[in-house]
């Protein structure tokens, strides 16, 4: 989930105070606005209207704008997101196959929860299909979420079948802790940023898809799976609850962007240091000439971005299953502006690729 | 939701057989098999790979089947509910406003949580949309939405944005209930049958807006409301559990066809006396030939279908806000069969008419 991401947008607020006290937006589209402006549209609109008696909204703990939002009635937080995949914007019949598309959208949502320290539970599986699709892409569809499903003890207990032009498959999950969760609101200025795992590795098997690139069998196993069958960090999730980190979120949009957020959400900066951007060797071998953008911008690592102090950091990448790497540091210049650092020590301040598909 | 509904259909037990036995179905289409056999083949293979040491089957107390999915932690039950709509195929730009859109479909999935008895609490919403969507009608959407969410205690707390050629408003509502949950499963022969309100008004509105019938004023406003802002039963879902009903659901796809569905979860048959149905004199007076079709095929009306023995149902019609009327009784007929019983005594099948979209 990405709403309310971009506080910093003055205008946007403004546009907000507009549309909520009931003028109108002659003429303005969602291409000019961008998803992240019109969400920030809607938020403003929902904020607006929710009354603090709402029974719902006493027991809220984490409202929109993190991976997951979250309630607690009893002790228990429990968490629900939402991702949804559209044919051609998000995937073609070329770049996956039903079942790796069935993998990798639920992998999406269970991030989403590992992200929050949490235990993914219970999912609700929406299709949108044309009616000349075949039954057997179908069972090959949940069959790959099943195979997800099953291995991180997610139920799928529902859903809904609708007739439409263009394919989409949207999931919601819920999930569970018992520990307060990971937020992205509660970096410092000071902590030190770490990420699990490699980077880039999803973009680059999506390049190898698109241009095919000429790289070696081990390589190409290597990019198509982090591309197609990504894996969501829950257990390296619940470690870092344990070592007392705070804040986090995975990496879906790329390293930059996603830092950006979380920065916005802590109202902090942050610095990254190229040189200890974790990339994997059949990555660098693969693109020699762009690992690092791909490892910054690419997205869908699904890898968890961590802040917090160095002794707490040191701690968990002792105990992540498959480790860590420091990258940088949070600071306390403009919110969400993200300096990146070459190994010539030269500095520049990180641009917004994102994946906004409206604009 | 509406997972697991046609059990009687042998041969797509046979065939979700082959599936989950990995034989091909080849060249098979949606199309073929409809909205509920497909969803019949995937529920196959959903059950036939769950492992019940899955910590989160343990907790599962209403598994997909019933109109929402429930678990049950710690003493309370959590709910979960999802409702799509598509353009063109759910509704035109023509059928409804934005406002009144979003509405209805966040009418529908409360519909769902108030007929297990429970209360709604969160939803996630999807928007599928165009990047030339006016960014009015977008808060006119979310204001509707806005309107019946308050009214009813729920806050929306994220969701997804992304875009599509065709609109889709995507909801997931969760729901929680201290008490016993209303199902599908548990109606009896020898049960009365009772629904709360009138029905037939949504139907009666779509065929105005789509036939520009010539009717009064009056009929005209209530016609229309009925279908596009339709009102959630969430006050007579309580007062039936309650009353110590067990058995209810909403109607959404038409008496008949609801009817049905409840009884196929039972095991169980039907009778209805047409001359019971309830259907408001605006209704009556602006379809006077056609009105009972209306009432039993319909749908959409959003009121709740019951059954009981007489004791209990007598005392909730005492009790429910806007009364209810015994309509019929169950029997222990064939599975799924309605029975109808005209004035005159005569007596005929209902026919399944339903909303498959797929075929």
């Amino acid at each position: 989930m990405s709403f309310s991401e971009f506080y910093e947008r003055k205008f946007l607020v403004l546009l907000s105070a507009l549309v909520t006290s009931r003028y109108n937006l002659p003429n303005m589209l969602i291409k000019d606005l961008g998803e992240f402006g019109t969400i920030e549209v809607i938020n403003q609109l929902i904020s607006s209207s929710r009354s603090k008696e709402m029974d719902s909204v006493q027991h809220l703990v984490i409202d929109s704008g993190d991976d997951s939002a979250g309630w607690s009635p009893h002790g228990t937080t429990e968490l629900i997101t939402t991702d949804t995949v559209v044919e051609d914007i998000h995937f073609t019949s070329e770049s996956i196959s039903w079942h790796d598309l069935g993998w990798k959208v639920l992998a999406s949502n269970i991030s989403d929860i590992a992200s929050m320290g949490a235990y993914p539970s219970y999912a609700v599986v929406t299709l949108g299909l044309p009616p000349e699709t075949e039954i057997n892409d179908i069972t090959e569809l949940y069959t790959g979420m099943l195979s997800i499903a099953n291995k991180y003890q997610v139920s799928i207990i529902g859903g809904d079948m609708v007739r439409s032009t263009q394919i989409f498959i949207s999931i919601t999950l819920t999930g569970t802790t018992s520990k307060e969760p990971l937020l992205r609101s509660t970096a410092n200025a000071g902590d030190v940023i770490a990420v699990t795992g490699y980077l880039g590795g999803s973009a680059g098997g999506l390049r190898l898809i698109q241009q095919s690139v000429n790289v070696s069998q081990a390589s190409q196993d290597y990019l198509l799976t982090a591309h197609r069958m990504p894996t969501p960090q829950v257990e390296s999730g619940r470690v870092l609850v344990d070592c007392d980190i705070r804040t986090a979120m995975d990496i879906s949009d790329g390293l930059a962007d996603d830092l950006s957020k979380l920065c916005l959400a802590s109202e902090v900066s942050a610095t990254i240091y190229l040189n200890k951007v974790p990339t994997h060797s059949l990555v660098k071998s693969s693109f020699p000439e762009t690992y690092i953008e791909l490892a910054l911008y690419g997205g869908e690592d699904y890898e968890l971005l961590f802040t917090g102090n160095i002794t707490a950091v040191n701690e968990a990448i002792q105990l992540l299953p498959e480790g860590a790497c420091i990258i940088g540091e949070i600071t306390d210049s403009t919110p969400g502006v993200i300096s990146l650092v070459g190994e010539d020590g030269s500095e520049r301040v990180a641009t917004r690729q994102g994946w906004d598909h409206f604009t």
